[in-house]
């Protein structure tokens, strides 16, 4: 019997994404289709079946598996969608048996920030690593912890939350790592800098109207120097240096992998500051001499691989 | 043949204490004296080695191993002390070859935190749970992580120093839960506030001498009703709660063990801000809803306790 194939399915709020893997993880076939949530949830499920069956195989490949990669939180111990904030009306729908029932398969369904971590550390920049930390830095922080080989899932499936790591305890005032230094935190600062008089070619990229300025537009900004996205680049990096120091000292990891849209885009002026904190800070030498921060290396189907990952893992 | 005994050993900057240990983890024998680490470090092994032979069984019961809880940052992997802040001299001593070759038994070398969570989780207030966290409140706040039954060691034996957690940034200013909630910051908010004109029993438990002030008198001031004492230890369960929360959205465990001389004799000041500060700021309800927070049952011998469980761990 020849080694089986695996599917991976990435439901995002906004698109289905759908691959078929070789047994040692390269992606073979793939489709795409848009998510529509708002047209209830039988609808998604019916286009999620559809997907899959769209990338089986037709040369009699017999497929092993099923991973299904979901927006958090998820309960993937019991293959529960809980309360995901980006897909509307999803609530405690058991996903992984309904699929498994439709498409006669088994399916494994995990959260797209483990998976992506899973992804990173089997096929990605983790590879070879056996205590990986990923981030994934965009409109949210999401993460991911690989101990030993293995993915942290905690007791119910909730554990690597980073971006709720918290951060500043100024008074009354208790914010988050994802508070500072996501995509729409940066925005905020900026528009912040504006409103109070700041010059800023920011204020340009936004066509004038302060409630237009985005994350992707300090990047922009920072690459035609300006001063005011030099100056949150530099803050963000130091707050998310802060945050990987407290995942240091409470995973000592080997390799801190770190993707997403912010943190790829403007790496070159995070990552000083980043490691500036982390040594600044560190309760010692030992927790950071040895270990790699590197960018990300599997791009937007990272949360697609990891989910094949996921059933390749669990068809063992 | 019977079943073996154990022996732990807790070598603190202060005392040695020993133990042997039946196969069930009942203490039979005990043995103490103290460090004096300023005569070296060949006097102290030499201790330790005699320490052990002195809870040695006279009956022909056999010891499959000893294990060793030493003050941490050590080497666990490899059973090298590192760099302990309260053992003068002590760098790089590769302490679990010299008292294997001189007891002729097995040897296993951990932290005392991470022993500590290990004992609680066996034997103590997290037994039956699988995912714990044990937090420990004295002078430091030193913690240690049960994953799947299994103690957190990362990839160099660095895991779970939940004292470093970065708690607070304000500006320039970077600080940690320990240096926000050990008794020495207690005791440092005293000083400040005393010296600022505030009134309070703090300064008479202290004989006038502000140098004086520990962190044990804010317990003793809070049992008197003193207003200054009870905001302080307000304030710190704050704390201690936001950092119990980030470990909650890291780790997802089931319960969470905290034991330490500052944090049992201040309970019951601590533990409502403590939950306030859980509840108001989580991701979502399911990461508290369901989890325990309790004192610690091992008292003292919680470290020896935690290294006859790791010797009875490795030999198996």
């Amino acid at each position: 019997m020849t080694a089986p194939h695996f599917i991976g399915l990435d439901l995002g709020g906004t698109r289905i994404r759908t691959g078929r893997f070789s047994p040692e993880l390269n992606l073979l076939a793939r489709s795409e289709t848009q998510t529509r949530d708002e047209e209830g949830i039988e609808p998604v499920i019916r286009r999620m079946v559809e997907q899959v069956q769209a990338v089986l195989p037709t040369d009699g490949a017999r497929v092993a598996g099923v991973g299904v990669s979901a927006p958090g939180p998820i309960d993937p111990i019991n293959g529960v969608i809980t309360t995901p904030p980006n897909l509307q009306g999803w609530k405690n729908i058991p996903l992984r048996d309904i699929l498994r029932e439709r498409l006669g398969l088994p399916v494994y369904l995990g959260n797209d920030a483990n998976l992506a971590a899973l992804a990173e550390h089997r096929m990605g920049a983790g590879r070879g690593y056996g205590h990986v930390i990923y981030l994934t830095i965009s409109t949210g922080i999401g993460s991911g912890v690989i101990i030993g080989g293995e993915m942290l899932l905690g007791s119910a499936g909730l554990a690597s939350e980073a971006g709720h790591l918290i951060m500043a305890v100024d008074g009354e005032q208790v914010t988050t790592l994802e508070k500072e230094a996501a995509g729409p935190a940066l925005a905020r600062q900026a528009v912040r800098a504006l409103r109070s008089g700041q010059q800023s070619v920011i204020r340009d990229l936004a066509g004038g109207d302060l409630d237009a300025v985005t994350g992707r537009m300090i990047g922009e900004a920072a690459e035609a120097g300006d001063a005011l996205a030099l100056s949150i680049l530099r803050r963000a990096g130091t707050m998310i240096g802060l945050g990987v120091l407290s995942l240091l000292h409470c995973f000592n990891p080997e390799i801190v992998v770190i993707g997403g849209g912010v943190a790829l885009n403007t790496w070159q002026w995070l990552i000083d500051p980043l490691w500036d904190a982390i040594r600044a800070h560190a309760m010692g030498e030992a927790f950071w001499q040895n270990v790699k921060i590197v960018q990300a290396q599997l791009g937007d189907d990272v949360a697609l691989i990891g989910a094949a990952t996921l059933a390749s893992v669990g068809a063992k």
